[in-house]
This record gives C-alpha cells, sequence and structure tokens, in this order.
C-alpha cells in the first residue's frame, strides 16, 4: 500500500516527536514518514530511483518485474464486505498493479495467536483462495509462526506479490506533469466505515460494505488500451488526500480537486458524519487514482467505467504555488489538504 | 525454513488434536504438517509438485525464479549470535539457497507493537542491512503497521525474497535415491541453546552463540564446482533430525545416520544434557544437509570444508524398510527418530 512502501522522500517532522513506537507510526501519516525516512531509508541504502511507489520494479534474467509485500493487522477478522484473507490477497495484488504489473504469485505468512478457532484460519484460508482466483494469481508458498496467548490477535497475514510488468513506461509520481489529469476509480470512504461499524458496533453495518476488491484488471485494461499512465496509487491508509499529497510531493506539483466530482456513497458520508470522519482521508482497499496526460482522460473515463459506473475526472496537476500540496475547490472556497497528523482509524489493514 | 513452508505430504494425526490454535502448531512437528495438509493444502489448492521444498520455482518470462517466505517472531529480540533482523535475513536468504537458487531481492514487512522502542528498530534495521550485505541481498521494497500494546511481542518481522534459479537441475526430495550419501555442514544445535541460554538466564550464555548465518554462498560453490544435488534443507525448527524425517518421508526412502559423525559443541552437548534437550531436534539458522550421489561425496566435502571445518558425510539413503524414516547407529544399536510430538522450543524463529 501506498503510505506503507519505503519510498517517501522527507516530510514534516511532527510535534512532540517520541522515542517508542505508537499506534500512529502505522497510520500512514507524518509519523509513518519519518519511519522511514528516518530509520528505514538510511538503514537499508535506499534511494529514491530504487523504487516505484507501491512496490520495487526487478530486472532478473531479461525479465521485468515488479515484487512489494504488506501486513494486515486489520481487526476484527471478518467485516462486511470482506475479511483478513481476502484484504491480504487484494491488497498485494493491488500494489502490484499500482506498478504497472500483471500480478502472478504470492506468497503467505502467518503469524497465529495460540487459541485462535481453527475454523477461524480455515475460513481465512479459504477466502484467501477465492480472492487468488478471482484476482488471478497462484498462492505458491508460505509459513505459519505461532505466538503465545496475549502476544498476538487471532491472526496477521503477510503476503508478498510477484508480478511481470506490463506497462510500456514506468509509472511512478516523477512522471506527473502540470496539465495532467487525476482519475478516480469509484466512491470513497467504504472500507474504513464498514470497519468502523463492525468494530464499535455502531448500528448501520448492513448498509456499508467494504470496498476490498482486485484492482489489476482494470489496471490491465487501461495498459492494453494504450492509455499512457503517469502515476497510480490505490488509496488505503490514509484515504485519498494521503495518496494525493504523497504524489504531488514527490513530484514537486499542486493537484486541484473539485471537491463535487468525488463520489461518496449517502450512508458512507452520514456515518462519517456522525463519526466526525473526512472521507477524503479514511481508507479504502479497491479504489485507486490514476495521474494520465489530459488528452488520455477521455479514454481513460471509458476504460475504468467498464469495471465502476462512478470513475470520474476529479482533478488536476498544475505547477507548484510556493510548496507542492493538493488543494480543494469547495463551494465555500479552495481548501489546502494536510498530512494526518495522528492515527485517524487503527488497524484499518 | 522447511517445516514451515506448504509442502508436506500427509502425516500422522497426533493425539488429542484440538480444534483451536496450539503453540505445538507452530513447531515444525506433527501439529505443524497437519495444518498444512488440513488446511492450506486444500485451501490454496496445492499439489506436491507446485512446490520444491523451501520455496517455489517460478518460471516468468523466460526466467527461472525462487520465491519464498518467512515471518520470525524470535524471542527475545537480540540474542548471542544474531537478533531478529539478521535471522530474518538470513532465514529467508538460506531458503532460497536450499531451492539451488542465487538470493537477489528481499522484502520485509515489520509488525511493531505499541511502546517499542524506537533505538530497538534502528539495532534491528541496522543488523538487516548488514546481514543483507553479507549476504549479497538487497531489501528493495517493505511495509511496517502497528498494533495495540498486548497484542504483539515487540517486533515481528516477515522476509520474502526473490532469487535466480542456479542449480541446472531440480534440488527436491523426489530426487533423493538409495545410495546416496547424507552431508551435514557443520555442528548442530547453536541456535535453540543460545535462545534458550539468553531467555532462560542460564547462566553459559557467552560460552554458547547462534549460529545464524547466510547459507547461500556455500551452496553456490557446490553448484558452480559441479557437485549433483538431489536435495538441501536447511536446519531450523525441529533441527536435524525433523530435516531428514521430512527428506526420508517425502522421498519414500530410509536414511541411517551415523550418531559419531554428527558434531555436537561440548557446551551445546552440556547445556542439552541439562536441559533435557535432544541436539538433533534443537534448532539451527546456519547448517543445512545435502544429500548427494554417493560419488559426489568427496567432492561435495572437498567444497563444504572451504566454509565449516566440521562438515561431514553423516549417513547415507537406503531403500525403505516396511516405512521411510530415519535411524540413528548409535554405540547401543539402532534408533529410530520420530516427529517431536508437541512444541519443544517455542519461537525459536
Amino acid at each position: 500500500m501506498s503510505d506503507s512502501s519505503f519510498t517517501a522522500p522527507a516530510c514534516p517532522l511532527p510535534a512532540g516527536a517520541s522515542d517508542i513506537i505508537e499506534l500512529a507510526h502505522g497510520g500512514g501519516g507524518r509519523l509513518t514518514c519519518r519511519l522511514i525516512d528516518d530509520i528505514f531509508r538510511p538503514a537499508f541504502g535506499l534511494a529514491p530511483d530504487d523504487f516505484t511507489h507501491d512496490g520495487a520494479e526487478l530486472g532478473i534474467d531479461g525479465a521485468r518485474l515488479a515484487f512489494t509485500t504488506d501486513s494486515y493487522v486489520v481487526r476484527p477478522l471478518f467485516f462486511p464486505g470482506g475479511d483478513i484473507g481476502s484484504l491480504a490477497v487484494n491488497g498485494t495484488v493491488n500494489d502490484l498493479a499500482m506498478c504497472g504489473a500483471q500480478p502472478l504469485y504470492l506468497s503467505v505468512g502467518l503469524i497465529l495467536e495460540e487459541g485462535l478457532p481453527i475454523d477461524d484460519l480455515r475460513r481465512v484460508a479459504a477466502s484467501m483462495r477465492q480472492a487468488a482466483l478471482a484476482a488471478g494469481v497462484r498462492i505458491v508458498t508460505g509459513d505459519t509462526k505461532v505466538v503465545e496467548r496475549g502476544k498476538g490477535d487471532g491472526l496477521y497475514v503477510n503476503t508478498a506479490g510477484v508480478g511481470l510488468l506490463r506497462a510500456p513506461r514506468p509509472i511512478a509520481p516523477r512522471r506527473v506533469r502540470p496539465g495532467d489529469t487525476v482519475i478516480l476509480s469509484g466512491d470513497i470512504g467504504r472500507h474504513g466505515v464498514a470497519i468502523l461499524a463492525v468494530r464499535e458496533a455502531l448500528g448501520f453495518e448492513t448498509e456499508i460494505t467494504s470496498d476490498c476488491a482486485p484492482l489489476a484488471a482494470a489496471v490491465l485494461d487501461l495498459i492494453d488500451g494504450g492509455v499512457e499512465l503517469h502515476c497510480l496509487r490505490d488509496l488505503t491508509r490514509g484515504g485519498l488526500a494521503t495518496g494525493l499529497i504523497e504524489i504531488a510531493r514527490d513530484a514537486n506539483v499542486t493537484i486541484e480537486l473539485d471537491e463535487d466530482r468525488i463520489a461518496v456513497a449517502e450512508p458512507v458520508r452520514g456515518a462519517c458524519e456522525i463519526l466526525g470522519l473526512d472521507p477524503l482521508y479514511v481508507a479504502n482497499e479497491g479504489r485507486f487514482v490514476a495521474v494520465v496526460p489530459a488528452d488520455h482522460a477521455e479514454r481513460a473515463l471509458a476504460h475504468l467505467r467498464r469495471f465502476d459506473a462512478q470513475a470520474a475526472a476529479i482533478g488536476r496537476v498544475i505547477a507548484p504555488e510556493r510548496a507542492s500540496g493538493v488543494h480543494l475547490a469547495t463551494l465555500g472556497g479552495l481548501r489546502e489538504l494536510d498530512w494526518l497528523s495522528g492515527e485517524q482509524l487503527p488497524r484499518i489493514c
């Protein structure tokens, strides 16, 4: 997922940074970013050019591959529209897709807590298989560890994925140009609200299901249709706003969004109002943005609407005004979108 | 690691199998095996031929690759001779090596517990880098999640790895033949005893350090030296005995071992006696067995002794007597080695 890969250049220091890990270090906001910049980037000797945003590009023996990983700690394990198994397959499939790759093979690493009902494990494994079949990938290797009661939370899953790069040119923030169009593949906010609803027993569970779904078919359709893709980003932790803030920063551009073009289902909007959440920052697991040259926007939309009728052009890239960033054009005027400072929804994925 | 990959055909049902996960499900013995056979194999649609023992072989776009994963939950995070970071790099490097592959790229997935000192994370990341440099691999993509206090244990690590297959022929139990020689790369039992000593404050910490080390250079040296490799197995959870029991079962052969050829350092032997452990079942993180045709044994030993003077031919493969299995020739006669029934040393890796 975008916010979790070791890809972000320097980002602003949060106030009151501490010397222990906080939940917000996993939230996809400023603290996640600092962890990457302060620890992983120097420790692993990462150069920005080593990476595409959602995975690594590898050239091995003449083959052009994408390689990515994510761990999944979502709570609860089962939620409306999915479970940790389908999430773990689709999340990694989607990271490969965002590299412009056809997902092919997955590994699965399980950390089980002593006392987990074996039937839960069975359900999760069956769900992983279903999701893998639906996404056209094969689970080919794996590992299981068990930890004592109170040292886990039922079940954590890691998946890593290998795919074949299909995009003719790199898909990366550095290819984003002023004049490009920003396209959103569907409505936003379903996953985060579905999780929160079931977790907090808010009483609107039945209305809202997670958007958890594989995105590779839609991306490959864009590539096969000859759409020039400058950047792709799936909108997970931190939602649409965080994904676009990252792209704007990495590309050193400003992105202008039209609020009224961003689809939010009425039940999601209502739930966000009750919960005090901004749908722009709520996690999704089956939505992405594509940044394309303006003259490819209509073609991209025609392709994406085969998969979701709500796909829409939601904004444009302009030259940076003072600093890079994301502006939201609302009825009340321009609003600057900023990084999440803390943790909005822990363990959403 | 061998015992953790989804590779084992049916194994005997343990007495008193329960419907919840127990620590022994992660121990590499009968219960681990049942989990694989009863849940993962049917759920993921795995065929035995899909797999090599320690990872999957992939053919992508003309490239012959190996792909593997392991999660690491070792307790404590830091131990004599290594830490969870070096273990996570070497463990996955070694699984690729056991496929006959040159390890190239690793992913890292971290699950951090709220409250982990950031300095511990920094130490682990630095150790991963050192281990990666030593093993000649690059960490190219990663992910970080944070869970609440009491839902983890400081830090869990998953690594997945991609390598280039270098062995001209498959390395797998099905290639093991009566007449083959079994070679062990060094002395056994160091890792498990080092962990246990520091965990239980047994007072002999300073004498015994983990054997945690990368094995790829030794394997590639065997391949480059033209040694015909029928099977390789690194000896992690469950130790030498479990690794050989798995090979014997998968190859449908009997393996005869000479106890006096198996090197065990005196401090390790002493600690095992105090603790009531059998060194044959104690975990290692830098030892492997190679099963080779008898007429390649001398050449294999000459190569392996460049890396460890204690490398030795410890036994031979014979046609199965009634059932497949492993026999240990001791001063007192033949002893049949059986699966571990429970969990000897939880969270050893």
